[in-house]
C-alpha cells in the first residue's frame, strides 16, 4: 500500500466517522516552497545569543513573526540554560507555543552542551527528554527536534541545520537530538546571518556517488541530490545494470556499474570520478543487503555477506577517499546505518552489527577527516516505505508503521533529504552524528 | 495483578493448551543461591585476556565449563577484537554457543572500547548491534549484556560486573551495555582473580541511605541491601512515618523523616548520618514524583514540584556529599532515572526533564568524584510491578508489560539488585553509567 493510498484512506470521509485514526499527511519540501507555511515564533531563555540569527534567518525567507495565533515554527533559543530557574522559562516559554502550534509545524530548540557543572549538565540533558517527550505529544504532521550547540560554534553554523528541520525536507525526522559544533576544516567561508535565502539548488555545482543507487532509497537519494543541483554519480551492481542506467538517464549523472565488494572497487570507483568528474564532495554509502536468521541458526555466508557489502566495502572505500585527494575540502561522506544498528533486531545479528558498525566507523573518522574540512555522519532510517517493507506480512508492516510518533511510515525521499542536509558545504558543523530518519520511531535502546 | 498470578496463569495447562504465550519464570538471586544453576562455557576470540579471570571465578563460584550440551551461561570474551575476520569469529564461536544456551541463561560479551582506527571503532560499536539483537533472541528468561571493557581495567574490575551480570540478580536487565573502566580512587585494594567466591552479604559493613524508602521500589531497595549486610538508613517524607518506621525496623537501620525539598534537608540529612552512623557508603536517590500532563497544559507548579524532588534535591544533596567528608573512599551515588528520561514519554515533559537531568547531572558528577574514589550512576527502571502500575488502565498496563524481551514487568528487587551491585566497593571500575532495568524494553531514543 503506498503512502497515497494512506492518505487516501485516511482521509475517507466514511474512515473518518468510523473513527479510524487519521493519519497525518505530513508537508513534504517542494521546490519553490517557502521554509514554514506560515508565521513563527521566535523565543530566548537566558539570553542565548542564536536568536538573532534564527530571526534574520526567519526575516531572509519571508517568514513573519507572529505575536498571537497559530504558528507554523517555534524556535527556542536556550542555549544558556545553565539553570533549573532557566528550565523554568523554558516551560514557560514552551507551554503556551506548544497551543499554537499548527499542524505540520516545526518545534526546534537550541540547547547548550553539557558543562563539568553538575547543574548545567543536568539541565542540558534535561532538553533531550523535554524534546523527545513534546515530540511524542504533539499531533498532525508536527515534529519537536533539538540541536544541541557547541559553545564556540558561530551562529552561521547552524543554518543549513535550521533550515532542514524546519523545512518540509525533516518531514520524518522526529524526536531527534543533532549535535553542531564549530564547522569543520581549516577556514571558513564568511556565511553570515544575512545570507541570502536558501538557493533553489543547495547542492549546485557538487558531485555526489550514491551507491545502490538503482533502487529504492538510494534511487530517491539520487533523484533528490540531482534536483537540488548535485550531479550523481549511480553506483550499482551489474545485475541493476538497466535500473541504474534509468536513475542516471532521469538525474542527468554518470551511471557505474560496480560490486562494491570487488578487491578493485575502491579503485575502479576513484578512477570513474577522476576521468568522467575529477572530484567528489558528497559520497553516499546508501547499498546494503540483509540475509536475516537467528544467530543460533547462523553461517558463515551469511555473516559476512552482510558485513562485507554493508561494512567491509565502506570502511575500504571511505580508506581510499581520505588517502586520496579527489575528496573536496568541503566533502560529505554519509553513511546509510539503521534502527536496528542502534536497538537491535530479532534475526539480524549480522545486519545490526554491520549498521551498529557504520555507527562505530563515522564517531572514529569525524576527528580524522575534520581537519581537511571532511564530516561523517550516518542516517539511520525506520520505518521506510519501499518494495522490501511491502513484501512484509502485513502484521509486522502494519506494527512498524504505527509505532512512531507520525503515525506511518516514512518515504525514501525523506531519508534522501536528510542525506541532502548534510551533503550540504553550508553543515560543515554537523559531523560525527547518527541522524534517525524514523518518525520518532519508539524502537530504541 | 501480581506477578505470582502472572506465573500461576502462565503456567495454568489450560493456558498453555490454548496457546498463550507463556510468561517466564525469571530465575532471581536467592541467598546461598549458586551464581549459576548449571555450567558455564567461556571462549575468547582474538586472543582477550580475561577470560582466564572469568574461569578463575567461576571455578571459585563451583561452576563447572561443560564443552557440550546445555550451559547456564556464555561468556565470551572479546576484548582482543579489532578486525572483521576477528568478528566472523564472534559469529562462529556464538552461534553453537546460543544454540546451548539453557533457559534463564545468561550471555555476556566483554568488548573493546572504540579506538580510532575505524575498523577498529566499527568492530567495537558492532558488539553492541550484535548483543542487543541476541537478547531480543534468546527466549525463556535468558538475557545478553555486554561489559565494554577499557584497556587498561585490570581484570579483577569486571569481578563484580561478572558476577552480577550471570547472577539472578540481574534478572531483569537484559540487551543492556555497561562500560567498565579502571577503578576509581587513588589506589586499589588486590582484589585478585583467586578472590574468595562472592561473600553471603557483599555490602557488609556498609552504611547506606535510601531516599523514598517508605514503599514501593524504595522499600524493596532498603530490604535488598540490609539483605546484602548493609546498615540502612531510611529516608522518606513525614506523611509516609508509618510505612517508613516499619522498614526500618524489618532492616534493622534508622529513619529520618525528611522532606528532601526543603532548604535544610541537606544538612539535616548529614547530621543523621554524622550522629547515628558516622558515615555513609551508598546513597540511593530513589525519592520521585510524577504529575503528569500534557506540555501544552502544564503549570509552574507540576513542573517545579517534580523538578524540586526529582533533581534539584539530588543535586543540593550530592553537592554537599561530595564537599563533606561524610562520603566514604568508596562511595557509591545511585540515582533512580528512568526510562522516560531516555526515550521521552507523552505527558511526562516535566518528568522526562528531571529524569534526563539526573542522567546529565551523573555524567558530570562521575569525573568530579573519582578522584577520592566514589562512583555516581543511574539505574533507569523500564516497566516495574508497583502500586503505580497496578492502577494504569489494563491496556497500558498490559502493553508495558509486554514489549520488552522477557515479556512481563520487573520486580521492584529487580532494580534493588542493580543498585545493590552498583553499591559494592568492589564496583569502582563502573561509574558514569546508565544502566536500564527494563527487561530490554523496546522503548527508547
Amino acid at each position: 500500500m503506498s503512502n497515497d493510498t494512506l492518505r487516501d484512506l485516511s482521509q475517507n470521509p466514511l474512515v473518518q466517522r468510523l473513527g479510524v485514526p487519521r493519519i497525518p499527511v505530513l508537508r513534504r519540501h517542494v521546490p519553490g516552497a517557502p521554509l514554514l507555511d506560515g508565521p513563527a515564533l521566535v523565543g530566548t531563555v537566558g539570553g542565548g545569543t542564536f536568536a538573532d540569527a534564527v530571526r534574520a534567518l526567519l526575516k531572509n525567507e519571508g517568514v513573519a513573526e507572529a505575536a498571537e495565533g497559530k504558528v507554523a515554527g517555534v524556535v527556542l533559543d536556550a542555549t544558556a540554560a545553565r539553570t533549573l530557574d532557566d528550565l523554568a522559562a523554558v516551560q514557560e516559554f514552551l507551554t503556551p507555543a506548544v497551543r499554537r502550534l499548527a499542524p505540520n509545524g516545526r518545534l526546534l530548540v537550541l540547547a547548550p552542551e553539557p558543562t563539568e557543572d553538575p547543574e548545567a549538565a543536568a539541565v542540558a540533558q534535561a532538553f533531550d527528554g523535554i524534546v523527545r517527550s513534546v515530540a511524542k505529544e504533539v499531533r498532525a504532521g508536527a515534529t519537536a527536534n533539538l540541536l544541541v550547540v557547541h559553545p564556540d560554534a558561530p551562529p552561521a553554523a547552524l543554518d543549513s541545520s535550521v533550515r532542514f528541520l524546519l523545512s518540509g525536507r525533516s518531514a520524518y525526522v522526529d524526536g531527534q537530538v543533532v549535535h553542531v559544533g564549530v564547522p569543520v576544516g581549516p577556514e571558513q567561508d564568511p556565511i553570515g546571518m544575512d545570507a541570502p535565502a536558501e538557493p533553489v539548488a543547495p547542492l549546485a555545482g557538487r558531485v555526489a556517488v550514491v551507491t545502490g543507487a538503482a533502487r529504492g532509497i538510494g534511487a530517491a537519494i539520487a533523484d533528490t541530490l540531482a534536483r537540488d543541483g548535485a550531479v550523481v554519480v549511480a553506483v550499482d551492481v551489474p545485475a541493476a545494470g538497466e535500473a541504474l542506467a534509468a536513475v542516471a538517464n532521469r538525474t542527468g549523472g554518470t551511471a557505474l556499474q560496480l560490486d562494491i565488494t570487488a578487491p578493485d572497487a575502491a579503485d575502479r570507483l576513484l578512477a570513474h570520478l577522476r576521468e568522467r568528474h575529477g572530484r567528489v564532495d558528497v559520497v553516499v554509502h546508501n547499498a546494503g543487503i540483509t540475509r536475516d536468521k537467528l544467530l543460533a541458526n547462523m553461517d558463515a555466508d551469511r555473516w559476512n555477506a552482510v558485513l562485507a557489502v554493508n561494512l567491509r566495502a565502506q570502511l575500504v572505500i571511505n580508506g581510499a577517499l581520505l588517502e586520496g585527494d579527489l575528496l573536496s575540502d568541503t566533502g560529505r561522506i554519509v553513511c546509510v546505518a539503521s534502527t536496528s544498528g542502534i536497538a537491535g533486531n530479532r534475526g539480524q545479528t549480522n545486519y545490526a552489527a554491520s549498521k551498529a558498525g557504520v555507527i562505530g566507523m563515522i564517531r572514529a573518522l569525524a576527528p580524522r577527516a575534520a581537519a581537511r574540512g571532511v564530516t561523517v555522519n550516518a542516517v539511520a532510517p525506520g520505518f521506510i516505505e519501499t518494495e522490501m517493507t511491502a513484501r512484509m506480512p502485513l502484521g509486522t508492516r502494519e506494527g512498524g508503521r504505527r509505532i512512531n510518533s507520525l503515525r506511518q511510515g516514512g518515504l525514501p525521499v525523506d531519508v534522501a533529504e536528510t542525506v541532502g542536509w548534510l551533503g550540504q558545504a553550508e553543515s560543515g558543523g554537523v559531523t560525527g552524528q547518527v541522524v534517525r530518519v524514523c518518525g520518532q520511531s519508539m524502537i530504541g535502546a
